[in-house]
């Protein structure tokens, strides 16, 4: 598939990318990822292997989007183990889980980094094994969770197609594509599922204010692959939609409640309302594990408030910045995951 | 009436700011006005005389606003004309029409514009007066059309009024204020009047992608005169709405149909469908002057496309940037003129 440059990989001291476990992958390397800060002036890799500075790369939204930040981080755990000096497995053991407590306060809510972490140090089962074999097995773990990512991003890719039609327009918002992903994303995946057979999509990306992961990220990523995509401002979507532009909305999601309410980055609960009225179908796609089932609704989601500092502001008035919002389950015509489509009964 | 300092108005050579008509505003003086591309970092008014630099600030909008052109344009032919060498009335009189129509090229688009300028015009009758009468009566003119815009405003802001309850949370979007007229503005004069009537509302103003004209500006002129006002992005309307934020939306108008339709900055649409969506009363604040009757329905106005500079864009993907939109007027509850509220039959 065309697709853009990895956003995380693991790359041997010989030069060598990987992004699956293998008898190659023994080598010595280190955690290669794309410096997202920098797009899309710039493509520029940044190659990691000390504690300190992917600790650093992750605080600062080098690497972003909750999949990908699991997978640099298990790749990154492995990085680092490669270079413990010990040859005690219960001090290798000691020093591990230290590095992996470090690196899982980059980004404190961020659910799939703990996951992926905890999971790498769950694999070490054997501990009289020596030092090396458990660096190796460690790779191994690292790899698989980016292998498994890959393969979720693809199979929500190929159920996706499903809803497509060749020359189509589509919306999407904010950034769920390769650069959030260790694959090819969750909402945009579809799109380059698409565009690999030939359905010459025309992709609408909100800017995604305050930020803007859509104009920055999600306009880069989907020309880098050669799909035909127009950055609007997040508040032209009605007019889009009025001129008969898109006839499909694709937005990821952070969370997904047990009765569909879906929370995603701000934008999305005004795009669906927006979509509903222009009776546009509106769906959201995610890995299954997005679904917690302990949250009855979307009331029960937490909204995070950031900084002012995102938004221009003037002295003397104030700023409300909410992060993310909850889509209602009735303005979402359904749920993309790598299991298939979800429609409503 | 608290308000934010003028955006337009006559500063005589004495130091003396008219925006009226009347024996004292004879003496010579500029054009004064706040030059709105320093907003809100810093503000610094210009005092102009020469054509040149009158037909700059409309053009690189130190001024703007519909209602603050035409003001700007006629004060400005004014304080041109006061500079005229000519003794001879047909002289000046051919002098004068130049300059109108060079300021007239200054925003091609803008109806107050030109329409400033012919009243101007329109006001000498009597050729046979002396250069000196001549001058004076152009800047009585000038200053009635100031004065009655000023009047225009205070008369939507009253009527406006009775919509507002204490406490209110409103939503607006780009700037209808004062600084886009030479009163206190369309959809913010009934703010200020509820302001100076003690209702302590909570405002909430779009920052309003591209140009970022609530942020800005909006958010500037409210708090300048005290009022409590809170910026969001435009996507965080909805959100701001479901949590029980604002119970009532107030925008301008650049043109409104004979049906109702009415166009406005880009993210308009959006917003009353959004507010339809919560049920919240979405109203229409403009001069009586705004309805175009030889409109039958919004279809029949264009929409202007901008430059994609103004949006941030990345190589390879393109920019879709539409300056208005055109809201059905089954989305709107209401309209606020000068002459009163007009609801749907």
């Amino acid at each position: 598939m065309n697709l853009p440059p990895p956003t995380v990989q693991w790359l041997d001291d010989s030069g060598t990318a990987f992004r699956a476990p293998g008898a190659d992958a023994a080598r010595p390397g280190m955690l290669d990822i794309i410096d997202q800060t920098r797009l899309p002036q710039c493509l520029h890799r940044l190659q990691l292997c000390e504690q300190q500075e992917i600790h650093a790369a992750i605080t600062r939204l080098c690497v972003r989007g909750a999949p990908a930040i699991g997978c640099a981080a298990a790749l990154g755990l492995a990085a680092c183990a490669q270079r413990f000096t010990t040859t005690d497995p219960a001090d290798f053991r000691r020093q591990l889980e230290h590095t992996a407590a470090f690196l899982n306060s980059s980004r404190p809510t961020a659910v799939n980094l703990s996951w992926a972490l905890q999971r790498c140090l769950n694999c070490l089962t054997a501990e009289s094994m020596p030092v090396p074999a458990l660096q190796q097995q460690l790779l191994d773990e690292a790899l698989a969770i980016l292998a498994e990512d890959i393969g979720l991003c693809e199979a929500i890719g190929r159920h996706g197609l499903q809803l497509l039609q060749p020359g189509q327009g589509v919306l999407t918002h904010c950034n769920a594509g390769a650069l959030a992903t260790g694959g090819c994303g969750t909402a945009l995946a579809p799109l380059y599922a698409a565009h690999q057979a030939g359905y010459n999509l025309k992709v609408f990306s909100d800017e995604t204010r305050p930020l803007l992961q859509g104009s920055r990220l999600t306009a880069w990523e989907l020309s880098c692959a050669g799909l035909d995509v127009t950055t609007i401002c997040d508040s032209m979507a009605a007019q889009v939609m009025r001129e008969g532009l898109v006839s499909l909305v694709l937005v990821g999601a952070d969370r997904v409640a047990a009765n569909g309410d879906t929370a995603n980055k701000i934008g999305t609960y005004q795009l669906a309302i927006t979509a509903s009225y222009h009776r546009i179908p509106f769906y959201v796609a995610m890995p299954y594990s997005t679904i917690d089932r302990s949250l009855p609704s979307g009331r029960e989601i937490p909204i995070e408030q950031r900084s002012p500092e995102e938004i221009f502001h003037c002295q003397g008035a104030k700023v409300y910045n909410p992060a993310f919002d909850v889509t209602p389950h009735e303005l979402i015509s359904g749920y993309i995951t790598e299991r298939g489509i979800c429609r409503k009964p």
